[in-house]
């Protein structure tokens, strides 16, 4: 029963939370004269001696012989200060104050994870920047598409980021600012507390509106699991294209040694370890918001005991989200890209096929199905030839269809200059991106 | 190969949004003169034709021979209006084209849960209105614990509906907000398409800003997903309740015979089968934002055949939480509450022991954890002698502690009326929250 | 880089597998004179002294300075021994390495699992015993349905729990079977080593038959977490059951104090916090099966590092599934029945309705349908005067139909020992599902 | 209600279980004399009737006005044979009568399954036969390690295969042979029932030993999710395998144009949609585990409805695992290998370093450790030249090591060759390997 039940383990990472939660309840408490002005003091001065000894070990020591957090709080407490120390949990249970401790903790989770973004994103505009014109193949289904610059293609995970920023923004702004403390054990209590008090003191936006949900609500920690979750497959994206890219036939980056594995007999094998565990974290992460969902589902009002289990998959999964943020960083800002065999390879493929028959299009009037069978005919012509299209000599290109004109076939340089639409691959407009990405105005 | 290719029978549901969304292209098409007037007039008419047409059969016919809905649009239009029907591509490719159908088909989504979120808010305030000072239970652990109303119990899932109201808006308004038509295959185009019309005629707040990503993307699907697990898990814990509460054991509620089944030979059994049904579905919501989630990990970019899944994934989800939320908007308005067992258990547990507690502080200034000690020997007298609190004589109470006074010793609805903190399970404060929700001052 | 890519803290307790593995090796190697004899001696006494050195703590130093298990031995081997340790590396590597100590370590887990299930299967049984013939309602959709006996709703989970075993046993004999050792980095190896023996010597059942696969195949793994998964469900559905049944309104159990936690001011609160957290962990255990799943979904062959997650996902499930087990297990064997209590309710909800369906049917030959409208009628009419069906006089029985005889309405215990088919609930049929369950013949 | 309580959309599939089951509850109901011979007689007739009027739709009318499979088959009966039809569900339930059903099509499943993996394995057999000797590089972290033969590559998926027709094998057999026809409601029943005629009837193994049990189980069709998904990651890697080798710089396979589909503009192009769609559909499978799982968490015995969501999800995993096992045994047969570019990568990144240092180990005694620095020093100075290790002119060999012989520098196809351990990448294990599969001895 004790190992099962047992929590310290797991929640004493919440030893700051808690200590700074009990602050203002304290002041609280002593301001509406519920608690006498002395035993206020004591029990103020007794918690920051307790954040002081714990500073250096972070947190209480194991065997504190305390079954949770709040009961190691509240012990030694009571050892410093004496019997004051029993007034500290005077309207207030240990079910308003754990979701108030684990509210705090997940605020300061999305923090982390704003900056893990932030810095990502950061490494994202530098090399999109240095390479806002190397030419490199786009893929649909793996298979090579259209030529598209790096930077334009880099810079689709910085859009991903953007919109994680933007998740964990919410959470930090609207998911996490309702503060259950003064709910009590569920009914709300008959003290005449001042919840507008702690709530601004513990920088919450608004006192929660009813305390049955209060102490069940764990709605704020879904709320950042599927963000990391989803923060994650953008993680997981990036890693596979990093693996595949670094694979020999690909060739298309190399990885830095200090993101790589070798091996005593193969100097110069590089296996990107770094890059695989960040893709298989997302398991993780998103396993992480299916276990708390399943834990919560079904659940009756008000707490039960299942909801201790929220703590360990939270902070499981922020320690790998942020692991896997700052790995996936220092990995692109290091990565080295191999820039002429991606142009190589954007060669291949016949990948202007698509510009071909658009200038049909744009140029000649031709209908566009029309246009497209034409620029088919090229590539079967090329196909059959074994050359690019740019190689059919004029004769060919004659014999497939008149209108084709050689200044249709373009390099795979041209191809992606060409593509100035919005959000396209031109280089200019990944400049432009890029700036737009740094709140710059043009 | 076909039938695992084929999609039809799925994105059929998206035939709507695909004629909406062509037509804005077509007449964006049409003001940059990338096609001819005629053309596009041709083109807008046999759109409309073809919406009139399917409005009866809610979409094309499956034996059309069309592999999806772009392909089955594409192909009756070049029935009706010939070859002028080749241009409707032009700038346009299937992978922006999808991901801006099913934008817009999960915009519409998030609006019918908004409304399914509304219509079973006003139903619980409506029912927590009847009941704001019913007494009942207060559980923690499935225990009996303190005294709480009826209304205010019925307010907490009134709380959470509030939350999903907010990130269906969210959805809505900024997650579904950035249109990806003119992304084309993934590289954008280079016909001088104008992106801010189309955004504008299909209501996108937004151009998207990259085109790779644009045409990969589907954060806004798990963002309803995920969104729609956290409401089913909400609706799951109300359905839990009812089922127990339904249990003879408990009596506490009686389900409408609309809302139960009973059996030919047990006419007064009533099973709560829908109850059941919401709570089992909400695995489903669970699932779906997994099974999407799975298909995303570690995609390269840009568009990849998996990606065809979310729409299978999406629509059943959907259909699930719209009929999970109006079988239980109708339940709770059916559901007859039988509030005298409720306040009968309320009596029982001793589940006013706190509020003595609570009473020697306030009252007679004893500290906190000895008015605990206090409480907890009435409860074992108590106990002992197999009555209430309240039915302990004064003897009994002297002995026990001589600050106790028989007017510390509440009844259910004392207790309950006690609570007037903010958010606190008072009659009076149930009433404020209910105007609060309705968006009352006072 | 480090911090991801370390996995020592993790994978050390595979430290007796590896080196159980290593000297399986190392004697083959000298058996086949692949290294000299004098050299094997002294791998095999070091890594002898390595397992006494680190019985104590259970493993390594943490702070070994090396990146996983293996190097942690082989540089531990290495120290003791010197240039010798050099040899034991020979025809293998760590990717079949790993494989084998995984595998044997996930063997173990089955066995352990298999020991706590008969366990958790023995206190049912015993259990069951003393309750054959103790009356409560079974219910349906939680609504009470028919009488039967507590010894067979207990068996029900002895059923699973023997399924269970069954599953366990599964592992255990037919999917750990196989001995990776051998297969090298993917391909095999050019030495001339004896697979059959490190096979006997490690008790596998045989050499796996591909190399490739053999290095990159968790299925085991993916079976152990599926068998623990579902295990985990049958006790979170008995965890639901305590919950529900030591709530008050039931009153079906009396939770031990070993096994629930009170609270100093209600002394009487037996919360069922064990039987919470063992219904939330199944939670768990399903995101544990469902997050290797993720890992290993599209992983191009042979060994990559997404990989290494494996260990961290099992060795968790295990502490999990072994911790719950043994909780239920202690809760089972000490879990008071009100049996009275349960006898209560099995006579409410007209629960012998059809019992006096079925007497129609069998004494007074009434067809089927018929026989259930009359019963019907009975159960409205006992609604209708606030009884029970055996209250009903002879005259209203009379009324509702002449063929109902008094003796075919049946007390709840009656109607239990009259249901005498196979699996059946009548105490005879419990006690011989007992005696089979304990291999003995009637 | 209805729209959430009916289910005959999904359950209709039973339609063929269900008579079955009734015939075979209907002949024991007549052989045991609890209904007349010729009511009997009536019913087996008209349920052959039924299931000779439903063969051509593939189940019952939708339109019937049956909320379920079960009622549909009655309501015909009655209409087909009179109040005969009343007698059928004397002693049984619809509990009972819907686990039968059901473990009846989960049986029919795994059999479909069963079929599905030989086909697919023999698919394999077949074109690793034909490239037992064709050289690949084997890969791990998708960077080149040691040459392999493409057979054996071939051949680890058979062995996947293998485990997957065990697994199924175990659930046609061990899983689904329990038979729980007579369990009734949840309580058994009193009528002198035959069990063991219906479990032979419907080629069960045994009768279920405990009634309440047997209406609430569902392991066996978590059994057969479980093996569905663990399947469907084995589809998923080769999948992926196909989607990276079918990529332009790797070249490894071209796509038969049945299994891909290209575009009308690039006639070459070929896009891998049925691999992808496997690839993702994994996702689904596991989903599907999962969402089961979660309905069964926490499920309190015996019959609640939420039981009704597991047909809907084996309905449609079993139609994913059976199409994709059909389209990768298609794609696997028709898939055009290009050996030579295969051949062209093994011999790229230096992949036989290893083959040099194991040949120093065993040819010259070189100790483990040292023979793999020297082979590093090998690649660094091949790597600093440009050339292969087998380019380096012996002087340059001799200085490296002069314990390093020309032969020791192996060609790819010689490493494969020589990797002849059990299990190994040797041309001659491969065939010896696919014989074993075909169950040949030597």
């Amino acid at each position: 029963m004790r190992r099962i039940n047992n929590s310290l383990q797991v929640d004493r990472r919440l030893w700051r939370e808690d200590i700074r939660g009990s602050k203002a309840h304290a002041a609280m408490l002593r301001d509406r004269d519920i608690i006498p002005a002395e035993d206020a003091a004591a029990i103020l001065s007794g918690l920051d001696a307790i954040a002081a000894e714990w500073a250096a070990t972070d947190g209480p020591p194991l065997d504190c012989r305390a079954e949770d957090i709040h009961m190691a709080v509240e012990k030694r407490l009571a050892e410093l200060i004496g019997p004051a120390a029993g007034r500290l949990h005077t309207a207030r249970s240990r079910n308003d104050q754990v979701a108030t401790d684990f509210k705090l903790w997940v605020r300061q989770a999305a923090d982390r994870a704003l900056l893990g973004c932030t810095d990502l994103g950061e490494a994202l505009l530098q090399r999109s920047e240095q390479h806002a014109a190397s030419i490199m193949p786009g893929f649909t289904h793996l298979q090579v598409g259209q030529p598209v610059t790096l930077g334009h293609h880099l810079m689709a995970y910085a859009a991903m980021l953007l919109r994680d920023h933007l998740r964990f923004t919410d959470i930090r702004v609207e998911r996490c600012c309702g503060n259950p403390l003064g709910s009590a054990a569920l009914a709300g209590t008959a003290f005449p507390i001042d919840r507008e008090q702690t709530t601004q003191e513990l920088q919450f936006g608004f006192c929660t509106h009813n305390s049955i949900d209060a102490v069940s609500d764990r709605d704020f920690a879904l709320d950042y699991l599927s963000a990391a979750a989803i923060c994650g497959l953008h993680l997981s994206r990036l890693a596979e294209e990093i693996v595949i890219w670094a694979s020999q036939p690909f060739g298309f980056v190399t990885l830095p040694d200090a993101w790589s594995t070798g091996s005593s007999i193969m100097p110069q094998k590089r296996n990107p370890d770094a890059a695989e565990l960040i893709r298989a974290k997302a398991a993780q992460l998103l396993a992480a918001f299916q276990n708390l969902g399943v834990v919560l589902k079904g659940l009756p009002l008000a707490y039960s005991k299942d909801l201790q289990e929220d703590k360990r998959i939270v902070f499981e999964a922020a320690d790998t989200l942020e692991l896997c943020l700052a790995a996936m960083t220092g990995m692109i800002r290091d990565l080295k890209f191999n820039t002429e065999r991606m142009a190589e390879v954007a060669g291949t493929g016949h990948s202007t096929a698509t510009d071909l028959a658009d200038a049909l299009v744009r140029e000649a009037m031709v209908p566009f199905r029309e246009a497209h069978h034409i620029a088919g005919r090229a590539v079967a012509e090329a196909e059959r030839r074994g050359c690019t299209l740019s190689e059919l000599s004029d004769d060919a290109l004659e014999a497939i269809d008149p209108r084709v004109r050689r200044d249709y076939l373009m390099t795979p340089a041209q191809s992606a200059a060409s593509r100035t639409s919005f959000g396209g691959t031109a280089p200019n407009r990944v400049r432009e991106a890029i700036a737009a990405a740094r709140g710059e105005r043009p």
